[in-house]
Parts: structure tokens; C-alpha cells; sequence
């Protein structure tokens, strides 16, 4: 009988220590990168709002979809996009197997170095460069590609992995968010198979709530097995209009909560603000040219224009990134 | 002391209740509407196997990806397939704004009653119908469209709701294997917002996880509020070779298991199985004439012929509808 209490109680006390472990959890600061403001005070508030019992803005778990930009709004975009860096690379990888692009714009000025000459050919040469870089392997290869690249690529000022130029406050939101029952979503303007092989480890995001622009794919039986064979053919734009598209394509349901950056997430923050209930929006503004970048209506890279117009005029949340936040880029390698 | 006492053992107490319930949940039968049998038997041994911790086999719960065709594998697909019967329905209900059907095919043979007149005009003649029916609204407009007719139109010859001719066994599949970690996705030949505004309810297959063909659409504001317009041009048809590539470009993981009825599933069970470590393919054959239909090789709706020979070479499971399971179609209103 003894025995018996002692056991009662020693399992009372296992669980009033598992409730214990709760409650210090839910008082810890969830964003810690985050210095207290407005920007962080409003996510908090928000979460609170749709997951409370009882609010008038509670909102089923299953309708809780975030959505997040990548570049600029994820991780760093600046000088270029990472995955323009990634095609320029690929061009002197596969350079000896295109011995005619010696003479071919825009590869003959990539090849000599000159990356501004290459991209004065606009958005042609970058649909070529992409096109000679990302087709013509099987999804199996591509995806193989991407991950070695990803593991031994840095970047030319910061001489960081590029997994490493994530920002710290963002992984925490998505943590966060994630905590509060939301289902995260990438809706990227970059291929939609460059980041789902990392987008996992990185973002804790699976390749399933990855959504981007694509090239078309072939089924073909090989000795017997089927592969999908990438083409050298544009499949889906995901930028501006195609961003709530490509929303409405993937999830079929519209979000509550939308992050982005840049004038091509305009469309996705009016399309997720535009529906009933509670709705929040957030724009990343590039304030810092210490410890990041700083740049906004005139940058050709990540413009923040009209956005930031609209931002000011409809109460969006506009993160002053120098003011914001404690820390951009997470401690350790991830 | 002794109230703490009692707290201790009232806790306890509930704790072991809540053991007893986890195993009592798992010693029930989780098919019940199957007969014993290898079918049957196939699919507890392949979710044992790879979710037993310590088992070669083991599949981490992110990679445990289901796929389930839905016209004559979740739902039944004769006389002809639900979609045509609602575009058939739109189209009497839209008439009136189109004088000019009256005399235009294949809307005039339609309107007269004479459906296999209209159907006469092959691929031609659907795509006619499908576009003149499924364009033109918002997604918004067609969602609730779409909900009014599931809610409401009966089936000719069981005039049951179509919902309510779900397969059972099927449905405790779905839910047999969520409940060991995996995430199911509908893969449908049918359009994906037909299937959407029913599939969390009807299949707890959450919009997201919906697989379909498609038309475009495009992003318009419309008293400063943005609507997606529905266009009447393809998008992506998600049938034969498309399936491999509707999963890969929207999950962008190789499944582990597959589940189909036709040879328009048989890329989706080839490319399902083709992959590394254990998989699982299986058809259901419809055998049944009585409590359902019967046919195979020479049906034109659900044709299942090269997959039926494939399934037998391959040693994929064979789902004998009348022999295998117990009811057909779920006992109570859903």
C-alpha cells in the first residue's frame, strides 16, 4: 500500500513537473532576436489573437497558413539573387561541355568574368543562363546538384555558406508561428527545386509547403525506370500576380498571414489581406548597411517601392531591420 | 495530507486510463470494412513495417508520403465520372445567358437530353463543356458553386449524394495511415477546386494536400479588392505521365506508397515504386457488379488494362472490390 502511494505520487510529481516545463516555456520571449517594438509586439499579439479560446478572432488550426517570401525576406538577396549565383557557377561547370559558348552572348562575357556584361542582355540573358543551367538533367540530379552546391558555395563579400545568410529573427517567426499551430508556406520567386532540397533542415519548411516558378518536366521510362527530365521551357512564374496563384494552385486556400519584402509580394499581401477575418502583413524593410544591406525604391535587386507605399497607407507592419533586430544571421552553422 | 494523497492517486489513476485507451486503440481492427485476406493484410504489414522503430524498413514520419487517385478509387466513377455530371448540370443551369447553345453543339444535343449525342464529339466536345461550365467565375464564386451542387445533386441510378459513394474501406485506409504518421495527398485526373471544397471534410485530405488538373487564372482588382478569374485555358492536366509530374512539382518527395483503379494511375504507381527502400502499390479492381459496377479492359471510363497486367507482373496488391471488402459505401450520411 505503501509502495502504492509512493508510486501515486511519484507519478503526480512527473506530471506537475511536465506542466511546469510548459508554463516556463510559454513564458520564455519567443522572438529573442527581436528587440521589443511595434513589428514584434504585433506578430505576438496576433498569434495570440487567432489561437486564444474563446477570441472572437480564433482561427481553426487547419486555416492557419503563413506565407513567406524567400529572397530578402528569408535569407539575403544582395548583390544578386542566390540563385543567379548558383547559374553563373553552373556555367563554367558546364562550360566544357559548350565549347560554342566561347562565342555566344551571354556566355562568351560570363566565361571572361564579366557578369555585367553578361547581364546587360537583361532579362533574355538571364532566361538563357537559367535555362542552359537548370534543364536537361533528371529531377534526381538537379536536386543532387543543388544540395552540393548549397554545402560548398560562399558568398563573394560575406565568404558565408549561403544556408548561413539566413536571417535568425525570420526562423523564429516561422518557429513561433509554427508553436501557434500555422502550417508555414515559401512562395518564392526563385525555382521552386532550388530550395526544396534544403528548404527542410534550413527553415524546419518540407519541400510540400515549397512553392516557386518552375521549368516543365518529361516522364521518360529509362532501362526500365521512370525519371522526370527537366526542359528548357518556363512551367510557372511565381513573382507579383503569381504569387496568390501560385498560392491558389498549391494550398487552395488563402492565408491569414503574409511576409515578404519587395514590390513582387504586393499582390501576395493583397490577395491574404483582402480575406474575412484576422489578417496580417509584414514587410521586411532593408535598413541596414552595416551589418546587411540597405536599399529599398531603387534597387534592381528586391525593389521595395510601391509596396512601401502601400504598407504606410493600409497599416502593414513595416520591420525596420537596423532597428528591429538584435542579430541578422544565426550563430552557429546550420 | 491524505487529500493530497487522493489528488496523487485520482491522477494516477487517470494516467493509467489513458494508457489503457492507447491499447485498446491499438488492438482494435484498424480496416474493419475489409475482409481478411492478402489485400487486406498487405497494408497493416507495409504501415508496421515502416514505421516499427529498430525495423530495416523504417520511413521517418516527414517521408511517409501516401498518394490516392480519387475517381473509382476513393469515390465511385460510373455511369460516368462526377465532374461530367456537374458540368452537365451547369450547363442547363447556365442556358439561359447562352441563347446561341441552342443551336450550337455540344450544348444543343445537351439541352435536347441527349447526353451521349453531346459526348459524341469526343475530347472536343468535354473540353467544350468543361471550359463553357468551369471558366468565367471567380474561385471564390466557383467554391461556393461547387458546394451547392456536392450538397445537393444526387446520383442517377443510387440517388445517394455523390459524398455519400466514398468507399468505406478506403476511407479507414486514409485514416489508418495518417494515424502512423503519414500525410495522404489526393492525385486526380479531375479538376483540383472541384475536389477542394469537400476533401478536409469528406477524405480529412486538407486542401493543400489536393492534386489536380487546372485551368489558369488570372489576378484582377475589382472595386480595390483582388479576385482570381477563372480562365477557360488549361493549366495542367494530372493524368498518365502528368500525375509523376503534378506530385513532383507540388510535393517535390517521391511517395512511399500509391493507390489507383485505371491505367491513368499507372505512371503514379510506376514512379511510386521506382524509388529507394519499401513501397507499396496497389489497385482497386472493380469486381463488383451487384453492390457497385464491374469492369476493366474495356470500360472507357476507368479503363484498367495495362496496369492490370503490370500490377500482376510487378507483384503490386489487386484489390478484389467484392471479394475483399465488406460495404462498399459508408453507412451513414457524411
Amino acid at each position: 500500500m505503501l509502495m502504492k502511494r509512493g508510486l501515486c505520487c511519484f507519478l503526480a510529481f512527473s506530471l506537475a513537473l511536465i506542466f511546469v516545463g510548459f508554463a516556463t516555456a510559454q513564458t520564455l520571449d519567443p522572438l529573442p532576436s527581436w528587440n521589443d517594438g511595434k513589428a514584434k509586439q504585433s506578430i505576438i499579439d496576433f498569434a495570440v489573437r487567432v489561437t486564444e479560446a474563446g477570441s472572437p478572432d480564433f482561427v481553426p488550426p487547419a486555416e492557419r497558413i503563413a506565407v513567406f517570401d524567400n529572397d530578402g525576406t528569408l535569407w539575403a538577396e544582395q548583390p544578386m539573387y542566390t540563385q543567379l549565383l548558383f547559374a553563373l557557377d553552373r556555367v563554367k561547370v558546364l562550360a566544357p561541355q559548350h565549347p560554342e559558348w566561347k562565342e555566344k552572348e551571354p556566355f562568351a562575357s560570363l566565361l571572361k568574368g564579366d557578369v555585367k556584361g553578361a547581364l546587360a542582355g537583361g532579362e533574355h540573358a538571364i532566361l538563357e543562363i537559367v535555362m542552359a543551367t537548370h534543364a536537361g538533367t533528371t529531377t534526381d540530379e538537379f536536386e543532387e546538384i543543388v544540395k552540393r552546391w548549397m554545402s560548398t558555395a560562399r558568398h563573394p563579400t560575406t565568404k558565408r555558406l549561403y544556408t548561413e545568410m539566413v536571417y535568425q529573427p525570420m526562423l523564429e517567426v516561422l518557429a513561433y508561428l509554427r508553436a501557434n499551430g500555422f502550417k508555414t508556406f515559401i512562395v518564392s520567386g526563385g525555382g521552386v527545386e532550388f530550395m526544396r532540397p534544403w528548404s527542410e533542415k534550413v527553415y524546419g519548411v518540407p519541400p510540400e509547403q515549397v512553392i516557386g516558378s518552375s521549368i516543365k518536366a518529361r516522364f521518360e521510362m529509362r532501362e526500365g525506370a521512370p525519371v522526370l527530365v527537366r526542359l528548357p521551357e518556363i512551367n510557372f512564374i511565381d513573382d507579383n500576380e503569381g504569387k496568390p496563384i501560385g498560392i491558389h494552385q498549391h494550398v487552395g486556400r488563402r492565408p491569414i498571414a503574409a511576409f515578404g519584402n519587395s514590390d513582387g509580394d504586393l499582390q501576395m499581401l493583397q490577395w491574404t489581406t483582402a480575406g474575412h477575418g484576422p489578417r496580417f502583413a509584414l514587410y521586411v524593410h532593408h535598413t541596414d548597411a552595416e551589418r546587411e544591406w540597405a536599399y529599398d525604391r531603387h534597387s534592381s535587386v528586391g525593389r521595395l517601392d510601391k509596396g512601401l507605399d502601400e504598407a504606410r497607407s493600409r497599416g502593414w507592419i513595416v520591420v525596420d531591420m537596423k532597428k528591429d533586430w538584435k542579430s541578422i544571421y544565426p550563430h552557429k552553422e546550420r
